[in-house]
């Protein structure tokens, strides 16, 4: 029988699906299980959108020019405008998903063997992707402490190797919810112009910030149009995962040339999802309003419900719909497993992400779970009270 | 400025899409240019796949099983059953197109430096997934004498080293169009367990064969389903190109744990195409009965067309809608250019694809190029006199 490639053998499985099983099982016991650990929002796709879905008259599904339709992209210019974006149609290649728009970014910036720095935790498949493209992540550490702010410029600085070709933010942040400030920006744009890095700036959670906080992104830096590469998605933004969709902008020509050729290669991004993408850019402003404040309301709920716990924390997110808590657990896999195979409150329980899965730096994470915050407010309260009499019982529990 | 990989420098741009400027140029200087370069079929999507969509009642595009639904894949099992295939829902991994299916086949199996052979003329997008994933072609001659027959078993047993992973075919071939016969297989099938190699098999023109040809799928052959990798696409088949679905297949349990942790990176396959896909399966059997009579007809005109001009030669496909002729040509790629922005026939010129683009070794197809007879027969005989009309006058004619 052949034998199957080390670089699939060192794949990580997703952190998240591993629980999945356990999940089956709490529901065949009859226990009900609320899902804050996936990034599935339960809100609606806008209306207009699927309306746009059923009106096609297609008669042939074909392919699309490798980096996106035309009309898509000159649309995405209006989107991006009205979010203080100034970009061309030339500057974007639409991708299948942001997911694939990282790994665009990783195989046109970077070769095997060169170093990427990321602020852990980050979100999980930053990892996958990295090995795929064989480069190597090298975490520096953000801390629950502060919220898990920018880490200071010093750990950017002891990181840089001369194999150091990049660093990659998500802004606000997946898993941790944390929004960076205009100032931590600048730094980064510091950094990368001293020592001629690519900046990556992962932003689909862009219009997901709270207490009239603004959003700045890197596109907007001084000086540093060369070295940064946006990563987007219309994913969370219109409710629309499954229509597999995102955009990697760059004024950098040679990136946007060189992320071509990885695109011609796979012929071209999904057609309905594109139609998904130029409607979605129409949805009337109300939508978001309403949206974000659904979000605000989970937000303030999970951050107060959980401070209140005894022994346990958890910073306020300045944005996205994650937070990352830290509760008085030995493991947060094995806590994680537990309360959906051992526990049940009520006939209920919750299913939460370990941040284990969240670090590349082994044994961090371990009393730290991400919450994603994507179900309504009853189902919340519901979860959280699920949360509170878990930890009071379960075994692992530290003083 | 931060300077691009040497992996995205050396990733060839698209042999197809390169000259595309070339027939923008054709169109502003008034020439109406026949597409007979692309793998984009002009046959109409099924009239039930595009009422399916237009009758769609989602109301949040969510993420589907990283392997594809399960409704999806189930229905597929009845599809493969009616080609005489037996598979489970378990053995596949449904894609984003048949490109993913690839990569994903080549990042699970092989690793990079490892070495997979393939029969030349192949796929030209064969050559940037293997770059993206770091491993080695290893092309071995099929020759336009014997129609691009299988190349001797002993090429295979040369051009095996203790790095050869896999050996890759696509049958029917693009872009010969070369169908494998039942004993081509055999020797396939003998010689991967000889060494214990993967074997992939790009299947996505199963359907295309003429003459009352039958396909032979390498997953009937006896003995090798730990060998064997099935990688197939909606694009071609229902006229779907857009919809970017493909499918992994293996009964390979190793193989698929492994693609399913890279599809679990990406997240998953796109909602709307694999409800196209679905859907597709329904499509009644006359739809194919009419293409396929089309299609039969196209490729007699070209066929003959050519074999009639002085000094050509175009053997006869046995499947898919390509062929590769030979032309007494100094350089396919200047004689396509050429076609496009210094000539022209009664106001028309034709745009084909130099086969250079589908040989992996320097030097090889430079008097060939590929015919997709992707047109109706009235544009296929204006574009077939276009050739024969451009032939007599290119100043790089052979004689």
């Amino acid at each position: 029988m052949p034998v199957i490639s080390n670089k699939g053998k060192a794949m990580p499985a997703s952190p998240i699906r591993k629980l999945v099983p356990f999940s089956e099982e709490a529901k065949k016991r009859g226990v009900k299980v609320y899902h804050l650990n996936i990034g599935q929002p339960d809100i609606e796709t806008p209306k207009n959108v699927m309306d746009k879905i059923r009106s096609t008259d297609i008669k042939v599904i074909e392919y699309s020019h490798s980096a996106g339709t035309i009309s898509y992209r000159k649309k995405l210019v209006e989107y991006y405008k009205r979010v203080n974006i100034d970009v061309t149609p030339e500057d974007m290649i639409v991708t299948t998903g942001g997911s694939e728009a990282i790994l665009f970014a990783m195989n046109s910036c970077l070769d095997p063997g060169d170093e990427i720095i990321i602020p852990e935790p980050f979100y999980a498949n930053y990892n996958g992707f990295s090995l795929t493209s064989g480069i190597v992540v090298k975490p520096i550490d953000s801390v629950i402490e502060n919220g898990f702010a920018l880490p200071p410029i010093q750990a950017f600085e002891d990181a840089i190797t001369p194999r150091t070709k990049a660093i990659m933010i998500c802004n606000p942040n997946n898993p941790t919810g944390y929004l960076y400030s205009k100032e931590e920006l600048e730094s980064l744009r510091k950094i990368v112009l001293k020592h001629d890095l690519f900046l990556f700036s992962d932003e689909v959670y862009r219009e997901f910030t709270y207490d009239g906080r603004e959003h700045h992104s890197v596109m907007n830096l001084e000086g540093v149009d060369q070295n940064v590469v946006l990563l987007d998605s219309i994913s969370k933004r219109y409710s629309a995962c499954g229509a597999r969709i995102g955009v990697l902008i760059s004024k950098n020509r040679e990136v946007i040339c060189t992320a071509l050729k990885f695109a011609q290669a796979r012929l071209s991004p999904p057609t309905f999802g594109q139609i998904v993408g130029e409607e979605a850019i129409n949805t009337p402003a109300s939508y978001f309003t309403e949206v974000l404040e659904e979000y605000h309301k989970r937000r303030n709920i999970v951050v107060e419900s959980i401070n209140k716990m005894e022994g346990c924390f958890c910073p306020e997110p300045g944005g996205a719909f994650y937070a990352v808590a830290r509760l008085p657990i030995d493991d947060s896999d094995r806590f994680c497993q537990w309360l959906l195979d051992s526990f049940s409150f009520e006939g209920q329980t919750v299913m939460l992400a370990p941040a284990t899965g969240f670090y590349s730096s082994k044994g961090r994470g371990l009393d730290e779970v991400r919450i994603s915050y994507v179900l309504n407010l009853t189902d919340l309260k519901n979860s959280m009270k699920c949360l509170e009499e878990g930890l009071k019982v379960y075994p692992g529990r530290k003083t």
